[in-house]
Formats: C-alpha cells, sequence, structure tokens
C-alpha cells in the first residue's frame, strides 16, 4: 500500500513511522527534500501549484493526504480526479478559512464564539458594536499557531489591529472565557465508522500548544464533543482523522477550530492509546478496519518549542518517550519535538509532567 | 547520532524505527538492498567480509552494531578499531559457536544441558555414551531456526545423524524435558547498568519461535535468569541488548542459548513495556540512558511464518498492533512479521492470543 502525502513536516514524519509497521509506504511531495518527513521515506520535491508535478508524484498511489493545511485546494482537486484524496478537499477548504468554519459550525448546531466577517474597516466597527469587547481580530486564511491575529481589548484597539491585519479577508470574534481548553480527536472510515479517541486537555502558550493532558474522564463533556464532531464529520462524509479544538465554559462546549488531519494534541496517542492516531489515520484513508481508541493509562505531552532539550537529559526522566522530528534549524515558535509519559494514574501524571515542563 | 548497522533484517528495521524518534538515524549494511532495513534507511550493500567497503561504511557513525549473528568476526574486531563496535566482538564469536556458549555458561554457573564436543564418529560414541539419548546433534555454527539439527532418540540413530551433519564441527547435547521455555532479555549500558525486562514465555514450532506471552510474573524464576544474565552480561562487558533462552525444568532454568542483540521474543515490548528492546538496544550503545522495562499490561505476540495474514483481517482484531516486515518473497520458514496485542489482564491476554494463532 502506498500513501502519497502532501507535506513533509513532523505530521508526516509520523504517519510515515506508523505506516512501516502494516506494510504502508508513505511518499512524500513537499518544496524541500531535507524535511522531517523526507529524512524517513521517499520524497519528491516540487511547488505546491505544480499540477503536472504532483499528478507524477500522486501516480500510483492508493491514496492521497496531506500533512498541512495550506495545500492549495485547486491541487487537491485536480489529484482527486485521478486518485482518492482523504480526508475531502472540501473538509480542507472549510478548515482554510475561519469564516466558513464558524458558519459551519453554527449551521450544524456546533456552538461557537459570536463572530462576523470583516473586509472592510467599517465591517469591524460593527462587528464591535455588535459583538462588543474584548475579541479577536484574525486573518480567515493562512493563520497557525497564534498568527495573524489581533486582540482589541476596548474599542480603543481598533485602529492598531486594523493598522496590523486590514486589507485581507478577516473575522472578527468575541472573546470565549474559557476554564479549560479541549480537543476530539476521531477517525472516521470509508464506510462512515467513527472511532473517537479520549477528549485531551490542552494548554496553549502564545497561540501555540504547549501541553496535552489525557485521557480528560468527563463523560458528559465527552458524549457532547462526540456529537459535535459526529455532525461535522457525517456533513462532509469526512474520511480519516478530524480534530477539533474546544473552549470549555462550565458544561459547554465552544468549538474553535478544525483541522481535517493529524492534530499535534493527539501526539499522546502515540503511546498513550492502543491505535495512535497516526495509525488510524492511515487504516482509514486505506479502508481498513480502525484500531482501538481507548486511553493506555494517563498521558501527558509536551512540546519542545524553539529548542530540543539535551537528549540525555530527556531521556533520563523514567518512562519518558521523546520525538525529534529531526528538523535542522531551530527557530523561536518552530515545533522541534515532543515528549509524551504514560504513569497508570493521573495524579503521578502530573507530577511527571512538572518534570517534563521543566526540560520545555 | 549516527548507528551502522551490518545486517538489514527485520530487526535492523524494528532498530532503525525505534531511532527516528530519538533523532538516531540508522544506515544499514548488506547484500541487497531491497531489504526489511533497506526499505526504512539509507543502505550500503556489499559482501560481509570487504573490509574496505564496511570501513567506508562506518566512517563517521557513532557506533556499529549488528543485526544478524552470522556476521565474520574479522569484520567486526577491523570495524572495531576505527568505531566502537556493541555488542562486544567478544560476545558474538561466543554465541556464533555452540559448543564455546556452552562452555561459557557453565564456567559462570548457567546450568546447561549435558554436552561434549563432537568432531569425529568416535566422539559422537563417546559423547552418547557419557550423556544418554535422547540427545540432540548440532553444527556447532551457523544453526538458527532449528537448521543444522539432528535429533537422536537411540543409539540406533546415530547412523542417520552423523550422516546428516558429520564432517562439520558439532556439539552434542542431552535432551532436555523441559515444562515450558522462557526468556530474559536485558539492555546493558556503557556504565554497566542493567535493566531487565520480564521474562517471557516462548512457544517453538519445528525450531523456530512461533508465539510469545510475556510477562511471566515469577518471581523466583526472574531473580534466577537475571542473576545468570547478568554473570553472562559481565563477562564480556557486555554493552547492548542481551537475550538468553532458557529451559524451565521445575523451578530451575537450563539455559540453552544467548543471542547478542535484540531477539525475536523481546517483540512484545514494542507495545507491551515501557521501552521496546529495540531502544534499548539503541539507548545503551549510545550511551543514553536507558527506558524503563516494566510490562504495560499482558502481552501475546505471534509470528508469520511463511505467509502473512490478510491485512484486513489482522487488523479487525481489536487491539492488535501488526507488523509487517517489507519482504518482498514469501518462503516456507520465513519470519515475514508478527502481531502483538496488550491486554489488561493475562486472561484476557490468552484469550485474544487464540485469535491470533488463527491468524498465523
Amino acid at each position: 500500500m502506498r500513501v502519497a502525502v502532501i507535506g513533509a513536516g513532523q505530521l508526516g514524519r509520523m504517519l510515515a513511522l506508523s505506516g512501516y509497521p502494516l506494510g504502508v509506504q508513505c511518499a512524500f511531495y513537499d518544496r524541500s527534500a531535507d524535511t522531517p518527513g523526507g529524512q524517513v521515506g521517499p520524497i519528491t520535491t516540487g511547488e505546491f501549484d505544480d499540477l503536472p508535478r504532483l499528478a507524477a508524484f500522486a501516480q500510483g498511489a492508493d491514496v492521497v493526504t496531506f500533512d498541512w493545511e495550506n495545500v492549495p485546494l485547486a491541487s487537491l482537486a485536480a489529484l482527486a480526479r485521478r486518485v482518492p484524496v482523504y480526508p475531502q478537499p472540501a473538509a480542507l477548504a472549510v478548515a482554510q478559512d475561519r469564516l466558513l468554519e464558524k458558519t459551519l459550525f453554527r449551521d450544524l448546531g456546533v456552538p461557537t464564539a459570536p463572530f462576523a466577517p470583516v473586509d472592510l474597516r467599517q465591517d469591524l466597527e460593527a462587528a464591535v458594536a455588535r459583538i462588543g469587547t474584548p475579541g479577536i481580530l484574525k486573518t480567515r486564511r493562512f493563520g497557525y499557531d497564534g498568527k495573524g491575529q489581533a486582540h482589541i481589548r476596548s474599542r480603543a484597539g481598533l485602529d492598531a489591529a486594523w493598522a496590523a491585519l486590514g486589507g485581507e479577508p478577516l473575522i472578527y470574534e468575541g472573546f470565549v472565557r474559557f476554564s479549560r481548553e479541549a480537543s476530539l480527536l476521531a477517525a472516521r472510515g470509508r464506510r462512515g465508522e467513527l472511532a473517537c479517541y479520549p477528549l485531551s486537555l490542552n494548554v496553549h502558550r502564545g497561540g501555540i500548544l504547549a501541553e496535552t493532558r489525557a485521557p480528560l474522564r468527563h463523560a458528559a463533556l465527552q458524549a457532547l464533543a462526540e456529537r459535535h464532531l459526529r455532525a461535522v464529520a457525517r456533513h462532509f462524509g469526512y474520511v480519516g482523522v478530524l480534530a477539533i479544538e474546544f473552549f470549555v465554559v462550565g458544561g459547554r462546549l465552544i468549538a474553535n477550530e478544525m483541522a481535517p488531519r493529524v492534530h499535534n494534541s493527539g501526539h499522546w496517542t502515540i503511546e498513550g492509546a492502543v491505535t495512535s492516531q497516526f495509525e488510524n489515520h492511515l487504516r482509514a484513508i486505506l479502508g481498513l478496519p480502525l484500531g482501538a481508541t481507548a486511553a493506555r493509562g494517563h498521558a501527558a505531552m509536551v512540546n519542545f518549542i524553539g529548542r530540543l532539550p539535551d537528549v540525555r537529559r530527556a531521556l533520563a526522566v523514567p518512562g519518558l518517550h521523546l520525538h525529534d522530528y529531526g528538523k535542522r534549524e531551530a527557530r523561536p515558535g518552530r515545533k522541534l519535538g515532543h515528549a509524551t509519559i504514560v504513569l497508570p494514574t493521573a495524579s503521578a501524571r502530573d507530577r511527571a509532567l512538572a518534570r517534563l515542563r521543566r526540560l520545555a
């Protein structure tokens, strides 16, 4: 079985490593060969809009997938005429645009922050008048890890936010006073079967995921999150792993965003669940039976952002699982790796998490 | 970190896959490129006695190791003058020769079957006269998976056994009436620290490992096995993963053979222990801290010999972890893959094992 993966970042790398034991060969397409994915599987280099090159790359693959959300839709659509592309480009189209995404959530009865499209300065005035402050002005597209966002604490902040982002298609969202952030990941197979992981609790710093704990054992929130995710997945006839990030507000879940791919908040599943999100993504898109998603113990995952810890110091932490993405260049804000620890109880896990934090 | 691996079979493949998350690149050397290891890492092809080619291959590696026991000792010795070679060639020399191996066990106080060297036909007569029948005549070297062995049930069988094997350096061993077969694996680090896995129970069919269950929770046998393994490992100042296969006879352990490498009876550790034997071998030979070896639940491993099961049928078994070695050619007796299942109780594991057996 051969899977053609557009984008060769760390997500692709972990997909490929989970594929080998299944007899699945992932091949990558990216702009540069020396990528996390390209170090562990064959890679074709080219621009993401070079359709002939992409078509040649996908030739002979059983399925095309992507590890990066900003793949041009036109490229995926062209490939989809030759080879199955999962998750469906339609899901990616929605995930690429915060306005489409929030609108879909609303249409499906999935709660969101109040939001309004902002194209012109007067739209921003109107949005703030209706929704109030504080709020966040965001670019509709190409935002990730907190990029393309401006907080508006009061009307006095309008000018600065507009100066930073005005001119691009934007969305204004009311600020959600959440107690916690949680995400749900699920794999959906080609026949519509759905395997949901336990909810995880996430902590972001500077807009970037810093740490995840799982499972969040909360039956009511789990059921609610699964209902929301199922609605979204059904809408697309979705195939593959889908992630939805939620704000937890009292006993409610407010959907923040969806990711039509394996997701950083699911890295804990490599050691902390029976089947990892990466293996289940491959199983789903290849039409194979999905694997069990139950947690094995209590997991904590910490991202290494901007720098990797000393490997000797990291591996001296009992039970630590290191994941070095093989990136040659450390840059501030760049995810270079992560570590996961799995322990039999939540309290032991939380103590170990304190130790992991000191590494990050 | 770069590890040069001589031999690119399934053991090398699983070493490489466990290395990537640690930032460890395994590079392979084997006679053919299309090997289980060569599919997941860079490979240099050449003969195992081509010293200049081997030296060029090992150039720049932090350490040399091997995934195959019949690497010529002269080749390893030559490499060891340039790069650390772990496990030590001296341990491989003993493991390659059943007579040296049994003699070492005896010298270290590790119980073995009664044995005698057999070079000439009259040696065989003398050995059988002293040790009795039944017994097994074996080649001293190049035996694996039951090859190079002839059972001698009574003196009437001497002629046939001699006809089959006579002329090579041989060893005659008294047959051990064992109730069970168990193996102990341990990783020993560069500073002499030792991390032992729980004992596993093994079943062989036709001389080939068919299945493993672990952990065997038996404190007295575990302590005994660890004492025996520690004696062998200390003798060599051993670095890396070492396996010893034992016969269980009442409350005693009779050492059958040692393997100075990761071992088939330790494949369950990938999902069934905190740190896999593959990761711990890399940690040990690279001088990194060893990982925890505790079991996570109860594991069963079944080898796929001669043919792989249908992947769809295999993955439909809940919680099954498939390991396809990527071998293009299925041959009788050839190990093509394995599957592991890990469950919270031994009884659930044993029920799942029955299901795994039907796949094999």
